[in-house]
């Protein structure tokens, strides 16, 4: 039975941790992303079918790559950042099902069915991007999640020839820097989307 | 700047972390379900959104009607649970935008769009359900989500004047019993799933 972890931890992980817009001049190794990996891949998901697929960009020559398909104020934050990561499901996840949850036939559950196999993508793969933002603030790094991009663009620029692979989300990653974030926008109370019966 | 968490941390969080399927006859009380809510809301959503909408069963009545709406082996653990819970999303969370990012007109982006916010709603709902499952473990507790029950049947015991509410996935909450745990499944190594360019 664990304890709660101690305030430091808690505020680093959420009431502290923040969306940064840039970053330190500090490098994030490829051993980082590992790390990262290691932790995020242990968060649950439905049949442990971990449908995420992981593009992390590391060169100047794949951010531009990424810069190109992004929107708004987001190119500049995608080639400042030291590393920028495109979160990606892939549905064909379920051919996987027989290595990764082996005591069942766990791919039949699937095969064919398009609306559940796009819901069981999408809704874990989501949850697998929480688990990066998560064990990225557990490893002392931060993170700028971004919807604002096409996917069309993403997926012709990384995926051309792998139609089974969807953009989910990108972010950026690395050593925030402070004078990059933005007022904390407000968070609601517990009554106002909480019930209990 | 932030360290890494301590190993004990990580492992709370991440390593020896699991999915349970029973719990220790140990109550959880309303101030814990607060405590989970004044943590997870804290996590990025896109545009502040916050689209989660979260149902707390905690009387044998609500969990009852809860387990009339689950499939397989998941109507005993949704009894069991000390708290058996629903994350839902909301369909019209853009009405709340002028509140919740009030420094430009959000709602705008959203109404009339629908592909757009179901696509937003759910990605997001379900980053805060991964939120949610990281801040009962940031405190102590355990969780075992699921996706095996009829969202139909819980939006209508549940929402049945509120058709803007949509059930994303449910999970139990409480102390695990780690009696009920099962084989922890494989997790495949970085270069399986991840691409570093």
């Amino acid at each position: 039975m664990s304890e709660p972890l101690n305030d430091a931890a808690l505020d680093q992980l959420f009431r502290t941790a923040r969306t940064y817009n840039g970053y330190l001049d500090r490098a994030v190794s490829v051993d980082q992303l590992e790390s990262i990996w290691d932790l995020m891949k242990m968060g649950p998901t439905s049949a442990n079918a971990l449908p995420a697929r992981l593009i992390w960009c590391t060169s100047t020559a794949a951010k531009e790559k990424l810069a190109a398909c992004a929107g708004g104020a987001n190119p500049p934050k995608i080639l400042s950042a030291p590393v920028s990561v495109i979160i990606a499901m892939d549905l064909r996840f379920h051919d996987h099902l027989p290595d990764l949850f082996p005591h069942t036939d766990a791919k039949s559950w699937f095969d064919g069915n398009d609306a559940l196999i796009q819901a069981t993508a999408f809704r874990n793969s989501s949850l697998q991007g929480a688990y990066f933002i998560m064990a990225a603030r557990a490893l002392g790094l931060d993170t700028g999640p971004m919807s604002g991009f096409s996917p069309e663009a993403v997926e012709a620029a990384f995926f051309p020839d792998e139609p089974s692979l969807k953009v989910n989300f990108i972010s950026t990653l690395g050593y925030g820097d402070p004078n990059t974030i933005f007022e904390r926008s407000p968070r609601p109370e517990f009554g106002r989307f909480n019930r209990v019966f």
